[in-house]
C-alpha cells in the first residue's frame, strides 16, 4: 500500500502526511497517507461536475454493471481489506468479514434496483389535444440525479458505512459523482477501497471524475468539501455535533443543500408486563447480547429500557447485571470514541438520580470499552433531559416506571429515534396498540420482539428517523429507498420526441416502468 | 361575513382588527377582520396536535370524501366568493372564475388520488426464517403524515394557492391538519373559505383540529407559527426574502423542520434560430400574451428571452414591443406588489447596459401595473447578477446574444428556475440537445413550443425547481407528487398483525398497492 488517494485518475501524494493509530494498542501504523490540500478538493469537485452530466444519463444497466464491479474489485482485496480494517478500528475479522459482504451485498442490491428502474419514478400524462375549455399538453416527469454529493465515511463501519458503503452506493446508482471525505481513523481501509472504485470506473470506461477521495484529520478539509459550489447533496453518518455543523454550513450557502445526517439515537426497548413476567429472564440475558456486540458501537445500540417496575423487572435486571458482568471489555474504534465513552458512564454513575447496576470485565490494554448498565426512574428521566443524551458503546439505562402512564410519557419525552423496540406477548397488545401513535412520531423503526442492532438491507427498511436521530426524517440511508435522497423530479413538456431523454421517450427504450394517464 | 376567523370549531374574534384594502382604488373594504393573537395561534396549534393521530389514520377514503366536501363547500359559496377575490385581489371576474375551478378540481385530484393508493409507498419483504447465515425479519414500510403543517397563502392566487389551495390539499391529503396563515391582501377570501373547511371538517365528523386559520397583517404572527414546536413542516410561495426568511427561522428550531418555499424565478425562454426564422413575429405576439397576462403576476412568468441577434431576432422584437406598447395596464394585487414592480421596472430603465423598447399603455388610478420591456446583451446579462432579479409583474427583458455559446453562457448564469421554454423548429434539435443537460440542471419543468405560465394540475406536473426558484428541488407545490411533502416513512419489523396499522396488514384491508418482496 502507499500513502496516496485517488482524485480522479490520478494517484495523489503530499508532503503533508498523516498516520493511522492501532486502537488496541495505540501505536502508529504504517504507512503514512497524504493529506488532502484544498486544491484536491476543489480538483475533485471540478472533475465531479465535469462528469455529472455524462454520468447521470448512463443507462441504468451501465450504472448497475459499475455498482457491481466495484463490488468485484471490493471482493478481489478482500484478506488485505479486512487485515488492515482489523488494524484501524479494532473490531474483529469475523465482524470485519460480515461488514465486507454487507457492502458488496448492497451495492448489488442497488444494481438489481437499477435495472428494476421504479426509483426514475417516470410519470407521463399523455396530451389531451381536445380538453376543453383548454388543451392539456404532454407532461412526462421523471426523477435525475442532483448533481456531485459528498459522503462522509463513519467511523464505526468501516466498510459497510464508508467509502464504498450505503451513502456512496445509493449516490452512485442515482447518477451521482461522489467525492468521500475518509474517516480519519482508517485512512488505509479508505484509500483501498478508493482504490477499488477508481479501478472500476476505469474498468467501466466512465468519467474520471465519478469518484474521489479526499483524506485528512482536520474538520477544515470536510468543511471545504461541502461549501464548494458544485456538491449538490451530502451523505454523513457520525456524531450529533458533526452532523449539526455539516447541516449549519450547508445551510448558510450562497445555494443551500440537503445534509443527510444520521447522527443521534438512544433506542428505546419498551418491556410491556406480560412479557416481562414470561420471559424476563431471558430477555435480560439477550438485551446485554445487543448492548455488548461490537462494544456497542452502533447507532441503534439500545440505550434505554422502559417498563413497569415490579418483581418482574427485578428478574429482568438481575439476568441483565449479571451477563453485563460477565462481558468481556472490547477494543474501541478510537482513542477519543473511547474517552467520550468513559466520560459519558462517569457522568452517569455520578448522576444522583442514576443507580450503576453492574460493569463488564475490566482489562488491561488501551481503549478496552467497559460495558455498564444504569437504571433511574422514570420520574427522573424524564426531569433531566442530560439522561436521554446518547453515550457511544455499551452503556445503557434501566428506566423504572411507576405504571404505564408513566412509560408513556418517557416516551413522549425523548426526541426522534432510528427505533423503538416492544417485548410483547398477546397480553400485551391493547397496551402495546394505545401507545404505537406516540412511537409512529418518534421512530423510524419499529420492531416486536428482536432488538434494534442488526439493519437490513432491503426495499422495505427505514435507517432513519426523526430529528435528532436525523437530519432529514423523510428518508433512509439503508436500503434502496436511499437513493431518492440524490434525486429530483423534473418534467418534460410537449418536447419532441427527438429531444427527450430516454427515461421518457415515446418508445420507452430503457423499459422503464411507467404511470400513465 | 363577520371578521372572525375559524380555530378548530369556534369562531374567534378580537378588537383588534385590520381592514383590506381595494388595489383598483386603494379604498378600505369592510368589513374589519379580526387580528389573530400569540394565544391564538398556540391554540391552533394545540388543536392541530391534538388531531393529528386521529386524522392521520383515517382511512384515505375518509380524507377522499373529506377532500371532495370541502370542495362542495367552496363550489356552494362560488359567487360571493369570487366576489369578494375581486374586491381584494384586482383581479378580473373570469380569472377568478378560473381560479376556483382550479381549486376545487385539485381537492378533487387529491381525493382520487388518495384512492389510488400509490401515495402511501408500501413495501413489504417478507420473513425468510430459513435464510443463512442469520433469519430474515418480516419488514414493512409505509409513509405516515409528518405532523401539523403550517400554509402561508399567497398574494397572487387568492383560491388555488390560499387558505384551501395546493398546499393545504396535499397536507390534508397526506393526513397533516392545517394551521393557514391567511395572505393579509385577502382577509375576507381567506375566511370565507375558511370557513368552508371548517364546515367539511364537521360535516366528516373529523377532530376541529385538522384545521384552523390565523390573520393578520404582521410578520410575527408567521414566525410565531413557523417557531410552534408541534409544526411539522411549512408551505410557502411568495418572494424570496419572505421564503428565506421562513427558511432560517426553520432551521434555527431546536427541532428543525422542512420548508417547501417557492419563491423566484425569471423562467428563460430560449428562441432558437430555425424557430425564430419561421415565426418570429408570431412569437413576438404570443410572448407577450404570456408576459401580460394577469399583469405578470405569476411565478412562471416569463421575464427574459434568450436568443442569438440578428434580424430575425428583430422581427420578433419588433413584435413584441408593438403588441406591448398596446397591453393595457391592468389592477395589481396590493399597492405594495405595485410599488416593488416600479421599482423594479424604474431601475431596468435607469440601468446603462439595458435598453428600453417599449412601455405598454398608461392609465389613471391606483396601482396600474404599465408592462415594460427591455433589452441587454448577453455579455451585460453575465456581468451582472441584478439583471437576473425577478421583477414579480409584466417586465421582461430580451437578451441579444452573440452567438449560441453565448446563449449557453447566459443559462450557465443563472439561477435555478421553476421553468425554461424552448422555442424550437426541427432545424433547432441538435443545438437544444447540446443545451438540454444545462436545463435540466437549472429548472423543474423544460417546455417547448408553448408558454411557461398556466400550470396544469396533473400528476406528472413539476412545479417546484433548484434554489432559488424553491428551497426544496426534490419536490413540486403543484401536482399529485405534492404530496409527498408530507410524509415520511416508517418500517414495522415483526410486528404481529394485531398491532399493524391497516395500511400494512396482512390481509391489505384498505387495498393499497404494494411493493412485496
Amino acid at each position: 500500500m502507499d500513502g496516496t488517494f485517488p482524485i480522479g485518475a490520478r494517484a495523489v501524494s503530499s508532503d503533508v502526511t498523516f498516520l493511522a493509530i492501532d486502537p488496541s494498542t495505540d501505536a502508529k501504523i504504517e504507512p503514512a497517507f497524504a493529506v488532502s490540500s484544498q486544491d484536491d478538493i476543489a480538483d475533485a469537485c471540478s472533475l465531479a461536475d465535469a462528469a455529472f452530466d455524462t454520468f447521470r444519463e448512463t443507462d441504468p444497466e451501465a450504472r448497475a454493471v459499475f455498482l457491481e464491479t466495484i463490488a468485484d474489485e471490493i471482493e478481489a482485496i478482500h484478506a488485505p481489506l479486512v487485515a488492515r480494517a482489523m488494524q484501524e478500528s479494532g473490531l474483529p475479522q469475523p465482524r470485519l468479514e460480515g461488514e465486507r459482504g454487507r457492502t458488496t451485498g448492497q451495492l448489488r442490491l442497488f444494481a438489481k434496483h437499477l435495472r428494476q428502474g421504479t426509483w426514475a419514478s417516470v410519470v407521463i400524462d399523455h396530451a389531451q389535444p381536445d380538453r376543453k375549455p383548454a388543451p392539456r399538453s404532454d407532461l412526462r416527469q421523471r426523477r435525475i440525479a442532483v448533481g456531485p454529493v459528498a459522503v462522509f465515511g463513519a467511523s464505526n463501519f468501516p466498510l459497510a458505512f464508508s467509502v464504498a458503503g450505503g451513502d456512496t452506493a445509493s449516490a452512485l446508482a442515482a447518477g451521482c459523482p461522489v467525492v468521500v471525505k475518509g474517516h480519519p481513523a482508517h485512512p488505509g481501509t479508505s484509500v483501498m477501497v478508493g482504490k477499488a472504485i477508481q479501478a472500476a470506473v476505469a474498468k467501466c470506461g466512465l468519467p474520471e471524475g465519478v469518484f474521489s477521495l479526499v483524506q485528512g484529520p482536520a474538520n477544515e478539509l470536510g468543511a471545504a468539501l461541502v461549501n464548494d459550489p458544485r456538491i449538490k447533496a451530502v451523505g454523513f453518518t457520525g456524531s450529533r455535533s458533526g452532523g449539526l455543523a455539516l447541516v449549519a454550513l450547508a445551510a448558510a450557502r450562497p445555494e443551500p443543500i440537503p445534509v443527510y445526517a444520521e447522527m443521534s439515537s438512544i433506542n428505546p426497548v419498551i418491556l410491556f408486563p406480560a412479557a416481562l413476567a414470561a420471559r424476563g429472564e431471558a430477555l435480560g440475558k439477550a438485551y446485554v447480547g445487543s448492548l455488548t456486540m461490537g462494544s456497542g458501537q452502533f447507532c441503534t445500540n439500545p440505550g434505554i429500557v422502559v417498563a413497569v417496575d415490579g418483581p418482574d423487572l427485578d428478574t429482568f435486571v438481575e439476568a441483565a447485571a449479571a451477563a453485563l458482568g460477565e462481558a468481556a471489555p472490547q477494543v474501541m474504534l478510537t482513542p477519543g470514541i473511547h474517552a467520550s465513552y468513559e466520560q459519558g458512564v462517569a457522568a452517569l454513575a455520578g448522576h444522583d438520580s442514576v443507580e450503576t447496576l453492574a460493569r463488564g470485565i475490566d482489562a488491561e490494554g488501551a481503549n478496552r470499552g467497559r460495558a455498564a448498565l444504569f437504571s433511574t426512574t422514570g420520574k427522573a428521566f424524564v426531569a433531566d433531559p442530560a439522561l436521554s443524551h446518547e453515550v457511544f458503546g455499551a452503556a445503557s439505562i434501566i428506566i423504572r416506571c411507576a405504571d404505564l402512564a408513566e412509560v408513556r410519557r418517557v416516551l413522549e419525552t425523548i426526541e426522534g429515534q432510528l427505533t423503538i423496540t416492544l417485548q410483547i406477548d398477546e397480553g400485551d397488545h391493547a397496551d402495546a396498540a394505545a401507545l404505537l401513535p406516540v412511537l409512529e412520531r418518534k421512530a423510524g423503526r419499529i420492531l416486536a420482539n428482536g432488538w434494534p442492532t442488526g439493519v437490513e438491507v432491503a426495499p422495505a427498511m427505514v435507517h432513519g428517523g426523526p430529528f435528532p436521530a436525523t437530519s432529514d426524517p423523510r428518508t433512509t440511508s439503508v436500503g434502496t429507498a436511499a437513493i431518492e435522497r440524490f434525486l429530483r423530479p423534473v418534467c418534460y413538456q410537449d418536447l419532441p420526441d427527438a429531444l427527450l431523454p430516454k427515461a421518457v421517450k415515446h418508445g420507452n427504450p430503457l423499459g422503464l416502468p411507467r404511470t400513465e394517464g
